[in-house]
């Protein structure tokens, strides 16, 4: 990694209220955070920087009198995800320690989206469009509890979107919550493409306008306009809110992150969204900050910080649009599940004339991009808008077509939960690719992590659950779905690489498992290459310490082939459960249903809210580890010796 | 009852084609449909009845072509509260036999709100919002495959409150969809209020304009204005969609049901949204139709119906937006569990400076109309937009106020599914209380019935769940909840009347369960006073056959105190546990987690899609009723004998 070097926090102090300069500096902490944690989003960080800068520094009042005053104002940000630009102000500010900027992304440092948790921190976001509405319950109680203090959300324009924001934005002017002010990020490009192309917004203007807000225009990077535009809202009516349609540059500052040349050398497509920058753009990037700043401030002090490899940091960390696996770090193997899966639903596409793919601007991450491109025609981009997206798909399924609906599933699972139970219960049949479910990567943070999603849709009637244990197998559950299942179908799929190429004796049967490691111990059964990795990696340190763990991978979450769940597991005595998933509403649950009192189930899920940090940092915080699962097992047989 | 008698379809070809006959004809019909259900809503109906008629009968190749030819045009209402009105519609056109009109609301009669097991529905709906991205999925899909024919989707003017229409709007702009067509039935009036007093949609036809559709508004009553409409969509460019505002009066037919004199004679509340009317104003409605009627079809005829009284067709249905307790039927009791959460709200808010009360205009239904009209500074209306209404809470709570939000359970835990996982992650509490919990009333149909919602909260970490078994108990519980409870609370509320008074034997104490009728034989363990009423109706049922089956009343779902849970429940061989709830991810589940192998447990809950239906109808088609319920525990029972 290239040598790292941070702007103390005292240097800003000399900046003397050059906001544009503050602005910079600011970008290159951030960029050294995010390039120390291998992930994050820089794009949005420097297209937002002059506003949030503007705001600390000269609009709002916090910085004068702390973050713990209950008249302050309150600044967040509802799409979260330009968080290492809010973290690199907080740290200029002293709010939050220099050597904390460089756990971004750390177990223990700061979240990869927005988390209370942080100091400065006044919202938990990340799961976009949530922020106007949560700004107006903050407005509402401080009128209520006669608290001084404006609460001013950062939108993205991308974000805008989703439908919450327009219920947000008729109910905060019904209401009369004038001291809620909505600054949006216009930087006109969603995760890598224009939102023009996405989803239009039109005239963003008039319809916040036709939705009864004070708009206001204005560059976005230009402080004097940032000052009028807020001048302007100061003396507007105190009882309507308030909305800055700032004109941004996604990767303002940095020449070649700058959209639009960005986007002409990308052929389309944005490559900074997120994701850390490889040494050499790294490289150029800070300097050409670096150099600015140093026009200002020619005596500029850098402060160089230790970059110790971080075990796990780079490996597997997804994000919103991160882009093409090529810019992702080497992995633990090059195995990826969700890249199978592209490959297999485009043959798909391919072979049958009803299939249809729907995503809602995560066709690269999810690994659409593939049918985006070559079967256009087949391939249906709503934005971001996991509602509209899955009753749209309802609606195809209506007409006989096969949609297969994509997201992340923390956002399709929760958000479109109800939808889903409509189309369940018009009896279709619709394929849900649950992207990037489970606890690993575990750099972004709660809001993208899922943990809930089996128990979401588990009590659908018509909805089988299956996670596919690798490439070959996630091809094959897939096409099952697709072209056998009787019933909608939702597949898990990890989003990073796999740790392990796992060899699988036989092919998938419908309800059955995989006996991976044999033994005549007890059993531990697990699904998903993340977590079957781990089981295996417990066997191993087992077999050591001579208990012959028998492994059991199970794809099929709650659908059972009945006869060898009695033969595999009815009569075990000891049966281990390993879930990147709630112990509440999993697999778990489903085997104490349909095994009954013959067979001791133990759990081992992520317990509580799911940690953030480097994938061996979140597995271990929650003690599912192989190690730590090796240790939990001997402990679990050995009360139970104790018993018997 | 009143004598019901129904116009017979082959009067409807008399009318020939004066569409303003027909659709008056149309609405005695579903007058009738109805007042024969107990239950219905008939005030918007009433204001979409020219619309549907004149698409039904004028505009759309449908009832030509048939309902199943793939070239036909789609006609759905999204809100779908407005069936009765299609229904009589169909009835007229023969597509639903009238015998079938007067199962309204029956088992295997016709769903309360739109399903398409019925013919003629061509969408599920009910829960509002998803109309649009459905219709907009249903006209890609003929596009896509070169069918003929248009989609027309009905939607409320309340209704576009929630943001998935916002979303919808945008995308059917920027795919250019313009076989959509949109139909706003504008009678301004939501439940029981004006919408610009809920949430005032401000310039509706501005706002969609500027999302990019081609926008029309006309008199919905008025056929040469629909026609003309209808006309320049037909010359409007293909590749926009398409939406009418059309001006419309609640109730229109039925002079004293008319908006705005109705809204005088209520006081400012409009009491014609849902629930079938009294025997007089039945009988003044339907003479007032039929007469206007036999203006233009002297010799009318009217075939008079059956009307042997429906057993438990008239308690405790619900609506949103029924009203008063006291148009609702005689009850089993008078006791409504949501009526003293409504009376302990009122005085928690009175007692207490940090209780703010928020509501998703289901005012009347979640009994918060009096802390609404009492306390109106400690009332938030957001109007039909729960995501916004539970972010929003989020940000109240984290000004240290302590949010009670109301909705009805299948909407709030399921729409509003990921914020309330945002607001639990900031660790804040929340009170949730999820009105109309569980399978009964089960006339409304599968949209409202909520079977899933400890499944889909049960998972977070941080959020206990509970229902209070009778009146007493729900005050108590909603007192901890606010008072004590260290996480936010789901309280599972019944909307109806409570079968029967259960008396408890002694306080609630956190964790545990009242033992209701002590026995030696099996337990069975219920929540809620529906289903605790079920389990001591089989308790009673079976002592008659010799077996002393013990009820355990608890009101704690997932929190469980485990001394009391080990006395109680521990040691028993049998536990049968009843649920309004799917078998997936119910009290059974939690129970299974905690007591492990040292009991054996049998959940009866509600298997696949809840059946619409009356009370008794529903219970027995789930076998769940108190006399299905001991057949179901005496034959499981005899094989565990026959295995012992």
């Amino acid at each position: 990694m290239s040598a790292l070097s941070l702007i103390p926090s005292r240097e800003f102090e000399r900046a003397d209220g050059n906001l544009s300069l503050l602005a910079d500096m600011c970008r290159a902490n951030a960029l050294v955070a995010v390039k120390r944690a291998g992930s994050g989003h820089v794009g949005s960080s420097f297209s937002s920087l002059d506003i949030v800068v503007h705001l600390l520094w000269r609009e709002l009042n916090v910085a004068q009198v702390g973050w713990n005053d209950p008249d302050r104002d309150i600044f967040f940000s509802s799409k979260g995800h330009d968080v290492p630009g809010l973290y690199a102000a907080l740290s200029a500010l002293g709010v939050i320690p220099a050597e904390r900027l460089l756990l971004l992304r750390r177990l223990g440092g700061l979240d990869g989206h927005p988390d209370i948790g942080v100091p400065g921190i006044e919202a938990n976001s990340g799961s976009l469009g949530m922020g106007l509405s949560k700004g107006r319950g903050l407005a509402w109680g401080k009128r209520h509890l006669g608290r001084g203090g404006r609460v001013v959300v950062m939108t993205g324009d991308g974000e805008l979107q989703e439908g919450q924001n327009w219920e947000a934005f008729a109910a905060a002017a019904h209401q009369g919550i004038g001291d809620l002010w909505a600054v949006v990020d216009r930087n006109e490009l969603q995760s890598d493409r224009p939102t023009e192309e996405i989803l239009a917004l039109r005239d963003l203007e008039q319809k916040i306008a036709a939705f009864g807000w004070h708009v206001e225009t204005c560059d976005g990077h230009d402080h004097q306009a940032l000052a009028a535009a807020f001048a302007s809202f100061r003396a507007a009516p105190p009882d309507v809110p308030k909305a800055l349609v700032a004109h941004t540059i996604k990767g303002r500052g940095v020449s070649f992150m700058e959209h639009p040349q960005a986007l002409r050398d990308g052929n389309g497509l944005y490559r900074w969204h997120a994701g850390a920058p490889d040494d050499e753009t790294f490289a150029r990037a800070h300097a050409e900050l670096v150099d600015r700043i140093r026009a200002e401030l020619p005596d500029l002090v850098l402060e160089p910080v230790a970059v110790a490899r971080v075990e796990g940091s780079l490996e597997g960390e997804p994000e919103s649009g991160s882009g093409t696996p090529s810019r992702r770090r080497a992995a633990v193997t090059d195995e990826y599940v969700a890249a199978a899966y592209g490959e297999e639903l485009l043959a798909l596409v391919e072979a049958r004339a009803d299939v249809v793919v729907v995503d809602a601007d995560l066709s690269s991450d999810c690994r659409v991009r593939a049918v985006e491109v070559e079967q256009p025609q087949r391939f249906v981009e709503v934005g971001i808008a996991e509602q509209d997206m899955v009753s749209m798909a309802a609606g195809l399924a209506r007409q006989g077509l096969v949609p297969v609906v994509n997201s992340f599933a923390s956002f399709l699972a929760a958000r479109a939960n109800e939808q889903i139970y409509n189309q369940a219960s018009e009896r279709t049949r619709v394929v849900y690719a649950l992207h990037y479910a489970g606890l690993i990567p575990a750099g972004p943070g709660k809001s993208h992590q899922s943990i809930r999603d089996i128990s979401l849709l588990a009590a659908l009637p018509n909805v089988a659950l299956v996670q596919p244990t690798n490439a070959e197998e996630t091809k094959a559950m897939l096409r099952w779905a697709v072209e056998e299942a009787e019933e909608s179908v939702g597949i898990r799929l990890a989003i990073g690489p796999s740790p392990r190429r796992i060899e699988l004796p036989g092919q998938t049967s419908f309800g059955r498992g995989h006996v991976l490691a044999d033994g005549d111990g007890p059993t531990l059964v697990a699904y998903g290459p993340v977590m079957v990795h781990e089981a295996l990696v417990a066997a191993e340190a087992l077999t050591a310490r001579g208990v012959q763990l028998r492994v059991v991978a199970l794809p099929w979450l709650n659908r059972f082939d009945t006869d060898w769940l009695v033969d595999e597991l009815g009569a075990i005595e000891d049966l281990f459960v390993l879930e990147d998933h709630s112990p509440v509403g999993g697999l778990a649950d489903a085997l104490r249903r349909s095994l009954g009192t013959a067979v001791a189930v133990t759990a081992f899920g992520v317990e509580g809210w799911p940690a953030c940090g480097t994938p061996p940092e979140a597995l271990a915080a929650h003690g599912l580890d192989g190690a730590s699962l090796a240790l939990r097992i001997e402990s679990a047989l050995a009360v139970a010796a104790g018993r018997s």
